[in-house]
């Protein structure tokens, strides 16, 4: 079974710690063995109507669904996830397998 | 400088066809040298309050943004474009560059 990436699209609040929550989650992803990768970054595009204002972009990757299912369930996540959403205007996330394809240079 | 991430989130109308635009997709990045690597995936969460209704991610890197907008204004890129927008419902874009974090097994 191949990987699971996991992504969550967010928008922070004006007056969000929001150097203290990404400092929380990389602490947290890296507390929580079946996490794979974590790699997060923040929107240059700023184009309201393409991103619809999220603001960052949070990528992570498990191997299997079932992996994913026990970082979402873990005590320290949901503890974080508290945290988070009291930071956040907005969320959207999505799980999909990676179906990769191999650029020829 | 460090690499850059092109995501697009896409909701497909029912009558699109998927497979046509994916192995489009797969060919006009495979023909534009810039593209470092392509991913996409479906969602398998289907969580319509989280995902929005998205049903398709896809995932472009590139080394630069200078790269990323040279592909973004290329004419294969550009005819695909409008191949794509009228086959989806919705689309959200967002670029940002990549902060990785090492995962320590």
């Amino acid at each position: 079974m191949g990987s699971i990436r996991h992504l969550v699209l967010a928008k922070f609040k004006d007056e969000a710690a929001v150097e203290e929550l990404l400092q929380g989650l990389q602490k947290l992803v890296s507390e929580i063995d079946v996490v794979k990768s974590f790699e997060w970054g923040e929107d240059v595009l700023k184009d309201e109507r393409l991103g619809q204002g999220f603001t960052h972009a949070f990528l992570l990757t498990f191997g299997s669904a079932e992996d994913l299912a026990t970082y979402i369930k873990h005590p320290s996540h949901v503890a974080f996830g508290k945290a988070f959403r009291a930071a956040i205007d907005k969320i959207l996330a999505i799980d999909f397998p990676v179906v990769t394809n191999e650029i020829s240079a």
